[in-house]
């Protein structure tokens, strides 16, 4: 079968691959669509990072060349007789690989399992393919009404929704809320903030087409190379501040801004890869009581409830964050590069290996 | 009067100045006892800081001469006749000025007032003098069990108890708990520590004559300049970290240390000032899903709290922390000077106007 695969730097390939041929407690999926993630990019950009490049994986014992793709939903082809799933069931696939046996696997926090990975970074096959073999307790039926041709944006939601929940708050009403970046991330945290019931929700983004996208979902868009954003977060907040920063951006002048913009004992959460060093900005940290925290990935309960929320209908208007649609063959041209050339025009790009499904959206 | 005030840096001086008259809604008090703080060898070697030197400060509207000492205890002389106090009475001091109309005050929160001030740093009056005029709503009264050559350790306790109740743990029974910098602020956090039922505490301090003192209070003491801290901690708890880090050092190694030591999705308490950046060892931080906070002060209830577990006795062996005790007259060379020279012989040094209670203790 065909198959995106990773083979270093700049050289993703599309390759053909032998078809997974599942274990007797395993589940056959057909791949539908899969969004190209951040983490791709910076793969194809930056990386091998996150993909094992000598030292093989040691839940999947790979190295590259790796198959690429964790934002995956598709059907069931072939499943075992005792689970959950019957051939063609609609699925979206948590695309995590955790050793079930760790300290924190085995207190649930499987999201940061001490040898984690993923299908589509870590070998165990990707969702930049036709087929893949899957854990069962890994997916999640889709009832009809939930349309398929979406469904791929349930992981980066399930991303914001952890470092939502983070917060403790089930409905944030009138609270003053912060996005700092407003990228792939940041448009998911804000999808996640306006299911919490958020009426109030800033994003500070610095370039014109993203501020343009986040226009159509945010209350405010600041721009942090004009504006001050503290200073007109505590404009539209009676000179209190924020109570909530969400950091997609992780750049340093973001960082000093979103701590300025909190308000006293506010709450900065963290989601964001930085590169260059986080260094606090302690007139903020200390004189307002900040919490700082890091959100990382989500763990089985934050999936389910991610799967939930969407099949409810709670990420109203979620369809704008699809910028385009692609097949399988087109993902160097189409969707890697296209991303390094124009990143600022996608929110996200789907992928799909079945020439029809791009004739039927 | 005498007053110990400060006119710059390293000059510190025993001064002449007018006794203290109170309003008429204003209690006068005779002080007894009071602390030389961590903040104001601070402001004698890298000051003024916190003390105005040019701008008047907004509560009290001086600029230095400030008299100098914020840790203190005495008795009542006179207080308004609606008042709970009566002459004769010992009292502790919650030595701060707020504004009690900002946003912050108004929520109860006036450890972080945007006018925030201290009797002893910001003007009206010190603890480093004979008398001094306070506000009677920040006099608490002690009762005669409560040994007065100690009450003035409350004011750092109070410090330390807020940082330990930003935790939300009320009995930390066995888990355990690091401590970074064993110096007066880190001992007094061991002090609430053990008072709130912590059973585990380690401490990380490098300087052999601290490391002394706290091991006689702590049950583990690191040097983090011989060991690897985090593999110490992490040796003694099944290999997952301590609950919680009390950042009472305030340097760049101790920060990375502590993030290290902690278990995942662990809580790191700063208490410290620090001069070098605090930049944030991310692979710890986001991996391990820490929350770092940001303790300031204390607030009317963290004080009140404190002297009521002061009055408890919960803080046991609390008389360690006294290392020497000299009169008012002696504050620059045997208070200041010899701190500069011998700061770790030190951990609290405890000033007196009364030469009687040099021979009483």
């Amino acid at each position: 079968m065909k198959a995106v695969q990773f083979y270093g730097r700049r050289d993703v390939r599309v390759a053909e691959v032998a078809k997974p041929e599942p274990k007797p407690d395993q589940v056959l999926i057909d791949i539908e669509w899969c969004g190209i993630c951040g983490s791709d990019l910076h793969e194809y950009i930056m990386g091998p990072a996150a993909i094992p490049s000598k030292r093989p994986h040691p839940l999947t014992g790979e190295v590259l060349p790796i198959t690429l793709g964790h934002e995956f939903c598709g059907r069931v082809v072939s499943a075992p007789a005792d689970s959950h799933l019957k051939p063609g069931q609609a699925v979206m696939i948590d695309p995590r690989l955790y050793c079930k046996s760790c300290s924190r696997c085995s207190t649930k926090s499987t999201n940061a399992c001490c040898s984690w990975g993923f299908h589509g970074l870590s070998g165990a096959g990707g969702g930049f393919s036709e087929s893949i073999a899957v854990d069962p307790s890994m997916c999640y039926p889709l009832p009809d009404s939930v349309p398929l041709e979406l469904a791929a944006l349930i992981e980066p939601l399930a991303v914001a929704w952890r470092a939502v929940k983070l917060t403790n708050i089930d409905d944030f009403g009138n609270r003053p809320i912060l996005v700092l970046g407003g990228g792939p991330v940041g448009i998911a945290v804000i999808f996640v903030l306006r299911a919490k019931g958020a009426k109030r929700v800033f994003v500070s983004e610095p370039t014109t087409r993203r501020a343009e996208q986040n226009a159509q979902l945010a209350d405010v868009v600041f721009n942090p190379i004009k504006e001050d954003v503290g200073e007109r977060c505590r404009e539209l907040t009676g000179g209190e501040g924020v109570d909530f920063v969400f950091d997609c951006a992780g750049i340093p002048s973001g960082f000093e801004n979103g701590m300025d913009a909190l308000r006293y004992r506010g709450t900065y959460v963290n989601i964001a890869g930085y590169e260059k060093p986080m260094t606090i900005p302690l007139r903020y940290f200390m004189f307002k009581e900040v919490t700082l925290m890091g959100s990382l990935a989500y763990d089985d309960q934050d999936f389910k409830e991610t799967v939930e929320a969407f099949i409810q209908g709670k990420f109203k208007g979620v369809e704008k964050m699809v910028t385009s649609r692609i097949h399988l063959d087109d993902v160097p041209n189409k969707g890697f590069e296209e991303l390094v050339t124009n990143k600022d025009d996608h929110i996200k790009i789907l992928v799909t290996p079945k020439r029809e499904n791009l004739g039927a959206v």
